[in-house]
C-alpha cells in the first residue's frame, strides 16, 4: 500500500473537521473555492480550480480546472478524478448530485455573494451550508515539508540581506527603491521565485511610517532604514525586518532600537503551544507601554506566514487564536515617532514545545553600517 | 468653482448608474468595497479601504480606511469626508444611518456570503441590494488620462523588448528564466514598477501551452519563442505576445505564425463602436476555422486592460459585451500544435470612432533572431 502523500493526509485532515460544521449537523462534502487552500490540499498552482472534499473519501472526491490547465492538472494533481470545465465551482456543485451530497459546505468566506446565487442554482436541491475557515485552521499548523520550505525562503533572505551589507549595498546618496530592488535581485540570486510582497525600504522620516513604500528619497548619513523584505521560495514566504543606522546611532535612535529590541524579545519568549496570541502580544506591547510609548506601536505583534504572507493565526490585541506546536509565525513590534524615524524588528519563528526556533538569523543587535 | 478631478466624474457618473439597480428601484447609496473600484474612484491605492457614494453627492458621501494610512489618505483623498476605522466596510454600513440612507446597494459580485452577513448585522434595518459590475461597466471606457498612462506602458514594453533584441538577450543557451527575467528589468529601466504579470516565456513545445511559465529549459537554435509581457505604469498594465524563432524559420512555423497573423489582423479591422464582442472573437476565430485549426484556438481573443490586466470587455466565443469608443483592449489570438509549439500575437488598442488605435507598436512580421 502506497503511504498517503502530504496532500492526501491534507485531504484527510480536512474530512475530519467536516462532522463540526452547521453546529455540529455536519455536510456531505466541502466545496473548497479558495486557490491558496486548494493548492495546499492538492498541490495545483493554477489560477482556476475548484475542489470538492467529500466525506467519504477521495475516491468520491472531484477536482476541476479549465482547458488550460489539462496538463499541468494531469502532474500536479494525479490523485483525484479531474473535470475540465471552464466554471470549475459550477461544474463541481453541478456533480453533486452523482455522489450523493445532499448537504454541501462552501467556503463562505471566500465566495461572493453572487458566486452563491449562482452555486446555489447549479446544485438545486443540495442544501449549501457556511463553512468558512476550516482549510485556513488547518494551515495554521505547517507539517515538515512546509516548515523546510519557510526555512529556505527564511534563509535567502538572511543571506541577501548578508550579500546587501558587504557588497556596501546601504550607503548614503543611493535611493530607497535604488536599494528595494538590490535586494529583491539578490533574494532571486539565492534561488528566491521573487520578493514574498513588495519590500518595505524606509530612510529617514519615512521609517515612522509602517507600511512605506520606496521612493526616489536618497538615504543620508545618520538616517534609519527599516528594511521589511521576505523571499518568495516554492510557494512559501520569508518575512523579516531589521532597522539600521547610516553611520553612528545618535542617542534616540539607540534608545528607540533597545527599546523594541526588548519588545520583540519579549514576544519571542511568550510563544509556546496553548498561548494565547493576544497575550503574546501583550508580552511585548507591555514593554513599550511601560516605557510609556504604546501610542506609537500602531499594530499588532505578528501573524502567520505560509502560502500567504498574512495568515491564521493573529497576535494582536483583539485576536482570539490560540498557539500549538507547528505554527509558525512572525514577531514584529514597531515603535514610530511621527516625522522623525521609527523602528521594527521581525523574525519568524516555528512554535515548539520545546521553545520557539528562529527562522531568521541575521542579528538582532543595532548595526551601524 | 474649481473643475472635477477625474475621480470626481467617475463618482458622478457612478451616480448616474444608481436608479437601475434593483430593476429600477434605485438605490440611495452605494457601498463600494473592491479596492480596485476605490481606487478608480478615489486614487486611494492602499490595501484597506472603503467608499460610500451617496446618491446625494460627495458631501453626503464617505470614505475610510485605517489608521496605518490617514496621511496617505488625506493626499490621495482630500476631496471626501474620511473616517479612520479597521473595520472599514462594516464602519461605513453602520453609518448610513445618518445620511438617512434606507435602500443601499453592495457589489455583490466581490463581497463574500460572511461579509454580507456581517453588512447586514452593522446597518440594521437598511436593505441590502445586489448592485454588481457597476463602477466595472465605468472602468470598461477609459478617459483620456487612462489613455496616456497605457500608452506609456504600452511603449515601456516595447522599448524592452527593442532592448532585449538589440542586446542579442534572445539566444540560444539562454534560459526562459534567464531571458523573462532580462525583460522585466529593461522594462523597470524604461520606468515600469514592476512587470504587468508574470511574464510568459516559452521556448520550443513549451510555446504550445499557453500559459506557460519559464523554467530552466535552455532556448535552443529553430526554436518559437513566445513572449507574453507588460509593464505596470501608474497602477496600469500593458500587454503584448510576439512569438519569434531562433534562427531561419522552418516551414512549418513561417505558416503558422502566417495564420495567427492573418486572424489578428481580422481581430483588429473588427474593433469598432457598437460591434458585439462575439463577433470580434468570430472574426479572427473564422480564419482559423477556415484553414481547420480551430480546436487548437483555445482561449478567447482579448480581454479589457486597464487598472487590471483582465478586466471588462471579455472578446470571446461567448461574450456578451459590446465595444464603445475609449474602450482599450488585447487582441491575441493564438495557434497551439501540442508537443511542437504555438504561435500567439497580442496587441494592445484603443477603440476610436475612426478606427482602432494601436498602443503596442513592435512589428508583427515573423522575426528570426
Amino acid at each position: 500500500m502506497i503511504s498517503a502523500g502530504p496532500t492526501a493526509r491534507r485531504r484527510a485532515a480536512l474530512r475530519a473537521l467536516l462532522p463540526a460544521v452547521d453546529g455540529g449537523a455536519g455536510v456531505d462534502a466541502l466545496l473548497v473555492s479558495d486557490l491558496v487552500n486548494i493548492r495546499y490540499l492538492t498541490g495545483f498552482t493554477g489560477s482556476n480550480a475548484a475542489l470538492l472534499v467529500h466525506a467519504d473519501g477521495d475516491a468520491a472526491s472531484r477536482f476541476c480546472t479549465d482547458g488550460r490547465y489539462r496538463t499541468q492538472a494531469a502532474a500536479q494533481v494525479p490523485d483525484l478524478e479531474t473535470v475540465i470545465d471552464r466554471a470549475s465551482a459550477l461544474a463541481l456543485a453541478a456533480q453533486v448530485f452523482a455522489p450523493g451530497v445532499r448537504r454541501l459546505g462552501f467556503e463562505s468566506d471566500a465566495v461572493t455573494v453572487d458566486a452563491h446565487d449562482a452555486l446555489a442554482a447549479a446544485a438545486e436541491g443540495v442544501a449549501l451550508h457556511r463553512a468558512p475557515g476550516l482549510v485556513q485552521r488547518l494551515r495554521a499548523v505547517k507539517d515538515a515539508g512546509e516548515v523546510e520550505a519557510l526555512r529556505r525562503a527564511c534563509a535567502v533572505g538572511d543571506a541577501a540581506l548578508a550579500d546587501l551589507l558587504a557588497a556596501g549595498g546601504l550607503r548614503a546618496g543611493r535611493t530607497e527603491r535604488e536599494v528595494a530592488h538590490d535586494l529583491e535581485e539578490r533574494m532571486r540570486a539565492h534561488g528566491a521565485d521573487g520578493p514574498a510582497f513588495a519590500t518595505i525600504l524606509a530612510a529617514g522620516a519615512h521609517s515612522a511610517v509602517p507600511h512605506h513604500r520606496p521612493t526616489d528619497t536618497e538615504l543620508r548619513r545618520g538616517d534609519l532604514v527599516k528594511l521589511d523584505f521576505g523571499a518568495l521560495v516554492e510557494g512559501y514566504h520569508s518575512d523579516m525586518t531589521r532597522t539600521v543606522v547610516l553611520g553612528p546611532a545618535a542617542g534616540w535612535q539607540r534608545e528607540l532600537h533597545a527599546l523594541v529590541a526588548q519588545a520583540q524579545a519579549a514576544g519571542r519568549a511568550a510563544l509556546a503551544p496553548g498561548a494565547e496570541t493576544r497575550a503574546v502580544d501583550a508580552a511585548a506591547r507591555g514593554v513599550v507601554e511601560r516605557a510609556g510609548r504604546g501610542e506609537e506601536f500602531v499594530h499588532g505583534l505578528g501573524h502567520g506566514v505560509g502560502l500567504q504572507i498574512h495568515e491564521a493565526p493573529a497576535l494582536g490585541k483583539t485576536a482570539t487564536d490560540v498557539l500549538a506546536a507547528g505554527m509558525v509565525v512572525t514577531v514584529e513590534p514597531g515603535v514610530y515617532e511621527a516625522g522623525r524615524g521609527g523602528v521594527r524588528i521581525e523574525d519568524t519563528l516555528v512554535v515548539h514545545d520545546d521553545g520557539p526556533e528562529l527562522l531568521t538569523h541575521t542579528a538582532r543587535e543595532l548595526l551601524e553600517v
